[in-house]
């Protein structure tokens, strides 16, 4: 049994203290330290990593931490869903974006030209660009041939960037593949949609990728699920693990709460009734907003590891 | 100016009485009512209307409801995910599903084949009947030809099923197109790809989709968008309206909330950026369960309209 | 087993036959539906009825249909604080309070004089009123006796006021307690000080109304508690009937999610443990905006109970 | 203008350094950097620095952090509940509160005699050992004067405890008030009662404590608002100020969202409207669990003070 611990500060505190002392405070607090612990089970189990993510948190700063996840090895699949990777384009050929407030006159900012993520701000002009970036991408990719995978398409396209902080090149140089069931949901629909015009033959081949989900994984792998946010891209991981024999290990951090019935605020929970969790400890659900919680568990994590020389 | 004014029952009230009442009480019931304005609004200005919906709101008997307001005339354009499409076949094949309870054991549950959504529950063969409902009408529409766009194969299934109840048989019998960019999110991903791998020219178009989602509508008509729920449905509704000019109108249900920066939690208050939104009283963000929230200010819009004999 | 229905409304809808509907819907629907059933098993049960609200429910409209339920015999006990007495007066004497937005510019009402709660709003001037209103009443109790318990205060000052839809005019005229165990905490407060000021010996008597409530059902009585909201009402509730034994019956509502550990957010899971909680239909927690949630359970079972003549 | 930042992780990476990164990441990480540039703010501008948190918040681990920043001088006033100061003294009396889940079988701990907070829990015997702390300070003090306002009675009670965790003993010593407008709500209550039932002259003052809480601050004082959580404490510390001209600084941390028109999750955009905030970021509010969030931001502050030497 593991006792409430009264909380105290020492000076120069290091993120990984913290952590260790949030498994006594109480709350969220608990869960986010167990989330800490199923990240660094799942890397000593040499689990296959599914991590899901929405748009919103590559318009954040969670992006650079994302393509870092990739390089050091925590990563082994992605699931996500389009605008993200529109954005990871644009950022990769040097799109700025802005920290704002909740709290703005959005018919202001719509004559200026700015459209608005929460607090954050993105100039219309990055997606005036990112059609200059993707067309030539597309350009290549159909000279090679007519019908591509979703997944195919995005290693492509990672191949032809050249940013460390970007998550298509640290994915394709790092052979991490990244799905996305609605490719078309985005700018990315227009503009693929405009090239089709051109080329009747062009094909965005979805029901393919569905085949290179699965085989990303085998029903006698260990599998574990990162789950940030909620919408399709969790959901995508979990039924393709589920087809696999289901995940080991899970952890879901989100805002969302499960009495509204939607996948979104699903919790680990029923992770248990996929015959694979062994105890509570493999399972962790975060409730809270994700630029905070998940650098936070995932730098507790990275730590440990580093220090067991696992990393 | 309207007064808060004391509420008070009278015997037999009817649902429609309810509404005019709650805009006056106060906080989200003065959304509510506020919504059922907009929705009446939508019809009189003769909008094209787009409604979205998760796929948990057709595991739930919003189901009924959702074909009731396509055969009413109530929709033009629907945008949802693959699973509420699933469900929907399954259930005008006769798919009876459970109310259970949040809190329930998974495991135990996971033991008699028993899926659960929520506080409802969904048995295992109804998606093994599933499988032999689905297969035969992919068969028929690959005989006609190889090649797909979503809405058409949707309306074609459609076609093929004979429920009043069912949202895919009022809209293919109405001519009410059915967008889901993420087709292959489900037991339907997986059945089109075991389809493909027999039939390697089967492709299933979701780029021409696309094309198809932006030619629904045109860029001098009004436009009205209802969000229920979040999700990547309501996303590529207002992605495509924004395309044709923007819409008019906007009624937003969830139970996100917009301070972690996702497109669930997005009000309506950013749709004033649109242009199009003349003032306040066409949108409405209603924060709650939308399986009371939405046939609440529905019902009061369409009591409103029968009364003005415009349905 | 219940099985989820396909809800379609039909023209003239009761709420009645909405609420009927709610229960095979689903999610929150169901949370409702159950909590009118509970409402008519108190009812039928003969129990003590214990309601809680948060002071911003008297800011609403929500207040005339509390004193309307007290005149039905519906409450027994009421459990709240400060500011919706305060609220309560200011309309028995008159004050009109306004519907707004949530969205507004609160230095510009700053400068107005006008408070706001949420999207309602309070003119300065209701307050300057208040004190004048006030302060004959405490004379009057003070020339009287100068120690006065709290609930003790309370129905004196109820039976001075003269308006059908005032909680503490209802409240005193049909014998229903009101405890406020934070009396100070509001404009109350600041008035009751500068009284004692001037009469040092004025004391109320916060101690004393503990045994007050305490003694206001006895451990063999059957108990319900209605607890709209969270806060010290919902807690202190709960507490008195822990301490005569427990209620059998309880409805929360309120849009805290259990997962902060806070009052506010605890569910009526907990209740079972209370040991007079028979089964699973006997407490409800419904998540979502009381204004809306309310009067829909609440009308449900005042229908019901009118039909079967309890009422 | 603040750029949106690829954030990463560096090796022994100190909390500090986290809350530099959360500036530029996105969405709340950005409210939480601001707290802790508040609560910099607040200390240099030698404000009064009212803190006031629920009840949870001291059955957590965050008790121990609340006496560290009482005996660092980074608080002036405290407001809260009862339930808080009866855990405060039964912890500073050796019981050990244990760290749960939060689905478990309440039927089952209540056999045990287990109270349930969240995912804490408190075991029935500690409140039977709180009532011997109690009695004979209550005794103590009636012997003294048989009449007490409530933060006096709190400062005694601190006085005759020895615990360098305790809040009671910090603030006793350290002369920080404590206010508890609700102070019978607890089991604090029931003893206060059967106390007075034999000394029928005894009296708890409240009224008087609320000219405490307005002296202990003057109109030409810098004041700071740290509300944690939401209910009464954090309402009776906004309108303390509010009659002494109103707060210049503020942070609000809750899970709770201000569209239900609640005080527990009202936001400081409306403190812009007290006239003495100078500008956005002097004011911050997070949503998230305040177990998490309130080290995290103020860890942030102490280190940067620590650095300016000004702690």
């Amino acid at each position: 049994m593991v006792y409430v611990q009264d909380f105290k500060w020492t000076e120069n505190m290091k993120v990984k203290d913290l952590l260790d002392n949030y498994g006594s405070i109480g709350f969220q607090s608990v869960e986010l330290k167990r989330a800490m612990d199923v990240f660094v089970k799942m890397k000593k189990a040499n689990a296959k990593i599914y991590l899901t993510f929405t748009s919103n948190m590559v318009t954040s700063g969670l992006r650079g931490f994302f393509a870092q996840l990739i390089k050091l090895g925590m990563v082994d699949i992605i699931v996500t869903t389009a605008g993200g990777l529109e954005e990871d384009i644009m950022k990769a050929k040097g799109a700025k974006f802005d920290v704002g407030t909740f709290d703005v006159d959005d018919v202001e900012l719509h004559e200026q030209g700015i459209n608005r993520v929460g607090n954050l701000q993105i100039k219309n002009e990055f997606y005036m660009q990112f059609e200059d970036t993707l067309l030539p991408f597309i350009q290549n990719m159909y000279d090679e041939k007519p019908r591509w995978a979703v997944s195919d398409m995005l290693k492509n396209i990672g191949g032809q960037l050249d940013d460390e902080d970007s998550i298509l090149y640290q994915a394709a140089k790092h052979d991490v593949p990244i799905f996305c069931p609605a490719i078309t949901d985005g700018a990315l629909g227009f503009h693929l949609y405009l090239f089709q015009q051109k080329n009747k033959d062009f094909v965005v081949d979805v029901v393919k990728d569905f085949g290179n989900i699965l085989t990303s994984s085998s029903l006698d792998e260990e599998k574990g699920v990162i789950a940030l946010g909620g919408s399709i891209s969790k959901h995508h991981a979990i039924l393709s693990t589920l087809l696999n024999g289901g995940a080991s290990y899970a952890v879901y951090m989100t805002t969302a709460q499960k009495t509204s019935g939607s996948m979104s605020g699903a919790t680990t929970q029923e992770a248990k009734s996929w015959g694979k969790v062994k105890d509570v400890s493999d399972v962790a659900t975060v409730l809270g907003d994700v630029t905070i919680m998940f650098p936070l568990a995932m730098i507790g994590a990275l730590e440990q590891l580093r220090e067991e020389k696992l990393l």
